[in-house]
């Protein structure tokens, strides 16, 4: 690993290797390089985040246009540091010249909490004498300190303590034997760290107290299965394969599949990014999205006891999709042909570090993608679909977020999250009533009522960057029935309203109506449907943001308030509660709200950004635990108008015949996959015989 | 194939075949038998369906119970047929007495219209003068007519005709050559086809005259598109393959499968029937569902001008999603390890006939079933899940609908629909104005705005058939921000509102709530949760009926003028807008308004039916034609306080680690897929090293 790292470095000193594309995430080799750069300059420092500043996109799209007559895009370094003492710096170094271009000192901002950050905390609480003393009043033996686990989360904000110190709260939990589940027994204070002085400054102490759970553990490692009867035994193996190799091509970390294109970028808190999509539309290349990415969440916890409010995890913002992502796993995590992509951060030391296969990519079998059968002579069209699939895995404490970017030959893109891991527990008093604010999903457990919110930011490049947002609502006909204009009362169309400045776009979710959202080129109408080129955002699961106007959530999640938001493109406008999310009281309330401040801002044929806020309100039961099942949700961006006719045509379908096929003039085509095979009865199911 | 059929009927004859279950469909013998009985009685007659009564409710729950020692419920055939001169009859014959038990004379009602029906009316319209007259008008010669097609509908209603007389109106398309796709080519006018008469009775014949189309043909057969550039070619294969076998059982029709049993019935207007669903938990057999299918849809269109008011097919209730079932093919329907299950139907001479492989059962991979990794030291459980679909597609003039009923490990069942084939289309003059009610999908073709609305029929039977459904709804805690109730403005909770009567029931959707539906046995607490066990169904996709209020579809689509109804178990309640669905005026509302009549009905821990139509809005776009790419809708029935724990937990992991193996004791279980490969590049990726 080392010596690998080295040989990096050296072969880009070198310049034996092509030069990075400008969206490459930073290398190891440049990420030390700025680390040392910065060292250089101002000392020793923890380092929070090295990763790259993406291009300008003006710049960008200069050079993406003809990159042999324009200047490359330099590499940027984007650093985030805390110097000792606590002091905070945004930093950028210019990796070309080798030397900082920015480094400014910031007031009452912390950055995120890192894995390093969070590690600390347990030993800590294991030793702080106050915190024993809770846990012997819990019902915990001194002695079984090292019993106690705590997943220490940022503290949101807490009046009391403000944004001046680094915090985070220690969510407890015990654990009878190593191997158990500790989200079974909860215990009921929370200690507050501070991360300066590397201890506890504060526990808070609810007023009615719950003593460690005495229920048995409820696991779900093998030994606790194998006690209730083992496993099931009836689960056949089923293989997937490509012998002859997969249908993408991978140039760097360019995917060139059925006709997309998409450049892999990763970073920090987003997880994945996806750059520069566009579509090859029988030779000629179309941009359809400059930028696709998870840009933050929320996950607001519903009970309004203190110090639950607190409960309200930015787990993008505030830990970080991509340093909380789970190396994958072959024939686990990734079955079938996979390729995967590693992902490099800086530590606190200022190393780099590396998550091995951080990104799978791969395709599957989608089932049919289109068929139809003539019912007068039964000639018919049957093509299967594939798609392509980007995939990762972060693990935010107790919860994992599991993120697939999905590409379909119909020219969709699908994003779809399943959500797994563990539900965040809290203690209950035997009869304790849980006052509807959350669930009993064990004896002893209290599972509380959340949401998790999730803000898709996507910058459209339909046909270019001018692009504009239509509201699309399916809406009756004017005329009752009977009238002139209506007569049989059964007339509908898709109102389409234009979003001319960004107070319009703010908008939320209609059911009624299947509210979706066309992101249009309108300098490019479809010659068949005299509609602009478009694609279409198609969300189902938006729920309203549940914690109040006014309330702490609100105030900090401002991103959350409305489904849609639309703003000019600006490339420092990316992460929609703020740069830094720790501790902001939301006042005034970062990202999002200040970037629609103006709120007559044209968003007309121009460059924009439209911020989509999906995701799942989650009210727990039992059937979550102790580890829960995945939920999944999903959202299309599919192409309207932007296409002239069905993309996927060409797709050699598995078996088509003609009527004049079926009247016997000519061949059939039979491409139907070999390997399928009847199973239980014989029968004759040779393929679309009639 | 007629050798096999008479072995059958020998076999059943002679009593060398067990029994029948009670809910399987009838055999091909069962029906010739049914056709004898009342030909012998009744004389010649024009059969429209010979299909299973389903037994009664009741005895059939005390025999599924006691099979043993309860009296095996009686087979009884279930006919609609018509007589000469047009006289409709519904029938009941008694199989196993070998006696009509049932005939009754109907006034103003049409059963539905068959495949056979279907057939007819091109043939009769390529030689109707009139028709080929308007033909000329449009542009075809009259040596041409054969060249003429038509897709023969219902004529939905049309208060001209009434309802005495069998009608269907032909929508007409032209194919300048025989292998051209003709729904490029629509015609303007439109015959009305008397099925008594066997002729042409009249023409709608719009003001405007639109020529047939002079655009060239938009094809999706192999030589258009090889015309325009061929096949892609880096498509590699992917192969499923189950060497070992499926992991399902079948014994007659039902399926036993990771828990789950379902009977599999069919009959010629539902399709698939899901019958006594039941989970074995840990050893004791728990009913779910008693029965599950789609019963009903309605696909209004939303073009106000004469006669396209009369565009709203009722797939099922009209045609029936049996009747139009496809045979379905390995490898290209079907991919992997299949299971084919057939079914029988009447044809109009009262023969028995075949699909072969009209209901696919097979399993599919279906990722990541459960994963959490502990941050602490990446000890790690990833248990990978699958599912069992069983599915069916249907042809329904132009379109196709394919339907997956789909179980899950986890408890749920998902049904997921995709809709494909071809968009209905009209003729439009060159510069036309659509006026929004459709889309110029190709030139000279317009594709009107239309829904797909399909109504769900739930019985449930949560723990025993006394059921209560609650609505519920995310909702905001009570007290503004700084309250003493809700200090902290984040207060939220699950409302429930229950349906004592089915006045209470009659819902919509709300997506502001993320509303769901809650199917509980308010006998039966979950002992954790002390909240009632209880399935829930949520559903994204759920638009408003659009045709308004007194509207024809309003009328005659009762079932859809909300998203859900309730209603009290009656053995004679089915199908939801009537038994009988052609040419009902509305007047009045058939199936479900009739149900309901009785608002104060107690649907309180009773046995009820779940009444759900959702769908889709579809304003078509070029991408839609000539072909449409499947477009996917789900929803999905999970287990909410039904079981006391993730009821996979047994499912065998992919990898696990606990705390103690990685510290070094005992050894990791690692089942990864040993099939699984990288591809492109070498590198370590064996299982869940980290
Ligand atoms: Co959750
Ligand atoms: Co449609």
């Amino acid at each position: 690993m080392a010596l690998d790292r080295l040989k990096s470095v050296a072969q880009h000193v070198t310049g034996t290797l092509p030069p990075p594309h400008p969206f490459d995430p930073l290398s190891n080799a440049e990420i030390e390089t700025a680390a040392q750069i910065t060292r250089k300059e101002h000392g020793k420092l923890h380092y929070n985040a090295i990763f790259l500043q993406e291009p300008r996109k003006k710049e960008m799209l200069k050079w993406l246009e003809d990159p042999k007559h324009t200047p490359r895009p330099r590499r940027i370094a984007d650093i985030v540091a805390i110097a000792p003492g606590g002091k905070v710096y945004d930093g950028l170094v210019d990796l070309e010249e080798g030397k900082i271009v920015k480094w400014t000192a910031l007031e009452g901002v912390q950055p995120l909490i890192t894995m390093e950050d969070l590690q600390a905390v347990e030993h800590i609480c294991r030793k702080d004498p106050k915190v024993i003393e809770q846990c012997v009043i819990s019902g915990i033996p001194k002695e079984d300190m090292h019993k106690v686990y705590c997943d220490p989360w940022t503290i949101g904000y807490d009046h009391r303590f403000g944004n001046t110190v680094r915090l985070q709260q220690a969510l407890m939990y015990y654990r009878p034997h190593v191997d158990d589940s500790q989200y079974s027994f909860p215990l009921d204070f929370c200690p507050i760290f501070d991360a300066d002085k590397q201890e506890i400054v504060h526990i808070d102490i609810p007023d009615i107290r719950r003593p460690v759970n005495q229920a048995k553990p409820n696991n779900y490692h093998p030994a606790s299965v194998e006690a209730e009867g083992g496993y099931r035994t009836d689960i056949k193996p089923i293989n997937i394969t490509q012998p002859e190799g997969v249908s993408f091509k991978v140039e760097g970390r360019i995917i060139d599949w059925q006709n997309w294109k998409v450049h892999v970028g990763f970073n920090y808190k987003e997880g994945i990014v996806l750059n520069n999509i566009t579509y090859n539309d029988k030779g000629n290349t179309r941009p359809v999205f400059y930028r696709l990415s998870l840009a933050e969440m929320v996950v607001p916890y519903g009970n309004p006891e203190h110090p639950h409010q607190r409960k309200h995890a930015f787990d993008l913002g505030e830990y970080g999709g991509g340093y909380m992502t789970n190396s994958l796993s072959l024939g686990c995590d990734c079955k079938g042909a996979i390729h995967y992509m590693d992902a490099a951060f800086v530590n606190r030391a200022g190393e780099s570090t590396t998550i091995k296969n951080a990104i799978c990519i791969h395709e599957e079998d989608a089932g049919i993608l289109f068929k139809h059968t003539d019912f007068r002579d039964d000639s018919v069209i049957v093509t299967r679909g594939r798609k392509l699939i980007v995939s990762h895995i972060f693990t935010a404490a107790n919860y994992e977020y599991c993120v697939y970017w999905i590409f379909h030959q119909d020219g969709t893109i699908q994003l779809e999250i399943k959500l797994t891991g563990i539900l965040n527990t809290y203690a209950m008093n035997p009869g304790e009533d849980t006052k509807g604010w959350g669930t009993e999903v064990y004896p002893g457990v209290n599972a509380h009522n959340h949401q998790h919110l999730f803000c898709l930011r996507i910058d459209p490049n339909i046909d270019g960057p001018n692009n504009t947002v239509f509201q699309v609502d399916a809406t009756q006909g004017p005329g009752e029935v009977g009238s002139a204009e209506n007569p049989y009362g059964n007339a509908f169309f898709a109102k389409r309203t234009k979003y001319s400045t960004v107070k319009e776009s703010i908008s939320d979710y209609e059911g009624v109506t299947s509210r979706t959202w066309d992101m249009a080129n309108t300098n490019k109408i479809n010659p068949y449907s005299h509609k602009p080129s478009s694609y279409k955002l198609v969300s189902r699961e938006v729920p309203k943001l549940l914690p109040k106007e006014g309330s702490l959530v609100w105030k900090r999640a401002g991103f959350a308030r409305h489904a849609v938001h639309v703003t000019k493109y600006d490339d420092d406008q990316i992460y929609p509660a703020g740069r830094h999310v720790p501790q902001t009281s939301g006042e005034p309330s970062r990202g999002i709200p200040e970037w629609i401040a103006n709120e007559e801002a044209s968003i007309d044929n121009t460059d924009i950004v439209l911020w989509h806020t999906f995701g799942i309100t989650h009210f727990p039961a039992p059937e979550d635990f102790p580890v829960m099942p995945a939920e999944p949700m999903t959202l299309l961006l599919r192409p309207r108008n932007f296409f002239t006719k069905n993309p996927a045509l060409d797709v050699p379908p598995s078996y088509c015949s003609t009527p004049s096929q079926i009247a016997g003039q000519g061949k059939v085509l039979n491409a139907a996959d070999k390997m399928s095979k009847l199973v239980l009865t014989g029968g004759d199911a040779s393929c679309c015989k009639k």
